[in-house]
């Protein structure tokens, strides 16, 4: 499996926080916001005698929850539509091996998170990309796009919803689009919709789920990491009306015997986690994406379209390379005693080349340090001697 | 993947309890035996802000203690030997998926953990196994049947020690006749090692991390499961001092970002588990051994050889398929409104003629059931129209 240029960026980051320098994390989709007090009182009195195996496709009662929660969602489902994976990195495992065989492709839209091509590649899956220009702010591609690269080997086409690492939000329109290239060429639709929940400028997300006429083809990745800013309880989930995909989910998930059993307490909790809640964090994101996005189009060279969704954007740098240039950030650079990580996009991307001048900034930061983030980076574009 | 019997029995054995009937679960590897008070209370006091990601490879301070834990046990290691796994699971897919590719063979003496299979089938690698027999207590075949199966494509032998299903625990000369062939043939011996505790009458356990000269081939699979009886905590650990198969292991841990949070908490509690409770513990699964094999040894046609390990053991019944015997059981029979469930061991074997007439019976119900269980099984014997 080869190396991800964000880890080989990881020692320069340690080199620089241990020469004293302040560094801020832009470059991880680690949110800083609290985890609902529900989930961390639920644990508190949990206590549980004989930490034992749940059932592999989780406890009926977190199923249940989960149930409820989509149902307000406006997607009904049953008990069996469900499989609770570790993490949403487990759902797509799951998900590529129950529809796909060894050499099988899937087509996905990139920039794509860097992750999907591990998990296709533990799976003997290959992925196919359709480039997605940040010119239309990484809008759906054009469908003859997708249908010149459907082949007999391919199985699905699979998206990102609001997307990581291009906060995109895919309309109804673009969603049909999809849908109907699926059924032409009966494939499945795979959506990552862990996002859901973070839409700004009263914009509404569209599930798969939801679709008329997709229920067979349809398959959800989901999980509880950004929605309640608790990603260290690997909890996700894989959900398809689809009975056989998910019989042959549910034999991976008896294979690894049960996903974990305090997080599942946790995540049953957290369901009951207050409108309010996420009234607040979504307000909080979108002022810190006014304040990332407008700042980062007011420094001289640098493009950034503005994400309608998810925690990131994809911003365009006038420079050579953004490896190099995130490497000179940690090695060279500081602005009063702070420098930046970011994520060179070229990860992000199955050609390296085509996201060289690119990099993903997540705004998991509070506001304050969002402005400071800008200013070191104005600063680091005039010092830079690769800047263009 | 194909579904195992054991599962198959499953809708039988739920129809048997809603019939009224107490069903005594023999067949599952969940311990009864309550989960350290240690583990339990770091949880409830943990109240974790923010239930962020780990670092993929586990949480320094729980790598430290598993080094202290290991180091008690004679084995001494390095942060970069240990990588935190989901589960047992999880360790056997990192073991495999690092140092075999698509097509590989791995060598894996029979009957063995049905899931190993399922592993290897996710991993793209083909179990060769080689036939080990009741008679001997399932000690290790002639090493002269492993050297017939080395082809090119041989990458790995792999045992499990003390074994689950049949609670052999290996001599030291039979290691190192191990050691021997695998050297010779530069495979790895990869051993898996969650029931290390669980030994009887004396006898020591021998890890495959303290032989001499083969620190570069050996691998270790661990969890804290059914040491701990935490088997719902899913954290287990890869462990090897080759530092090759650690990266690729760490690159597969990345892929799926972080072992859980709230285990690990567990985990690192659980380390501080005083000896008292492994003496307490392996002093009630010996008594529960000795009841079960003198049990089954005396009723007329059975034959079960003695365990030296784990809380397992493999018997042989006058029956011709274990299979319909076990449904049978579930099905149509009962004794004072008592029936069992066993495991087939036609699951543990890649052929499945060879475990026709053997089950798996785990000691995991307290002394009083298991003999209860036994009159049980010597009454179903003595009505089952198929018994021989």
């Amino acid at each position: 499996m080869p190396e991800s240029p964000i880890r080989k960026l990881v020692p320069y980051a340690e080199k620089a926080q241990a020469s004293g320098k302040k560094v801020y994390h832009l470059n991880i989709g680690q949110p800083d916001i609290e985890t609902p007090i529900s989930a961390r009182e639920a644990i508190a009195v949990s206590n549980v005698e004989v930490l034992a195996y749940s059932h592999s496709a989780g406890t009926e009662s977190l199923r249940r929850g989960f149930i409820d929660y989509y149902r307000k969602n406006g997607i009904d489902l049953d008990l069996a539509d469900i499989v609770v994976s570790t993490g949403g990195s487990e759902a797509l495992f799951f998900a590529f091996s129950s529809i796909m065989d060894q050499g099988d492709e899937v087509i996905i839209p990139e920039p794509f998170y860097a992750n999907y091509n591990s998990f296709a590649v533990s799976s003997g899956v290959k992925v196919v990309p359709v480039v997605s220009d940040i010119k239309t702010g990484f809008a759906l591609p054009p469908i003859e796009d997708f249908e010149k690269l459907i082949t007999p080997k391919t199985k699905a086409i699979m998206i990102c919803n609001p997307g990581n690492p291009t906060g995109y939000l895919y309309s109804e329109e673009e969603l049909e689009k999809l849908k109907h290239i699926v059924l032409k060429h009966d494939l499945f639709l795979i959506a990552d919709e862990v996002y859901r929940e973070f839409t700004y400028d009263g914009r509404k997300h569209h599930s798969v789920l939801r679709m008329k006429g997709l229920e067979q083809n349809a398959i959800m990745v989901d999980s509880v990491s950004k929605r309640y800013s608790m990603c260290g309880a690997r909890i996700g989930m894989l959900v398809s009306k689809n009975k056989e995909v998910m019989m042959s989910a549910l034999k991976f998930a008896q294979a690894r015997l049960s996903p974990p059993t305090y997080a599942q307490i946790a995540s049953e909790a957290a369901l009951k986690t207050p409108d309010s809640y996420f009234k607040e964090v979504n307000e909080e994101y979108l002022q810190r994406r006014n304040i990332l996005v407008a700042g980062l189009n007011s420094i001289p060279g640098v493009f950034c379209p503005e994400p309608k969704g998810a925690f990131y954007c994809v911003a365009e740098f006038p420079v050579d390379d953004t490896e190099e240039f995130a490497k000179w950030m940690l090695e060279s650079f500081e602005y009063n005693g702070v420098t930046l990580m970011i994520a060179p996009a070229a990860g992000f991307y199955s050609n390296s080349i085509l996201g060289k001048k690119q990099a993903r900034l997540a705004y998991v930061l509070n506001q304050d340090s969002l402005k400071i983030a800008i200013e070191v980076l104005r600063n680091a574009l005039l010092a830079y001697p690769g800047a263009e």
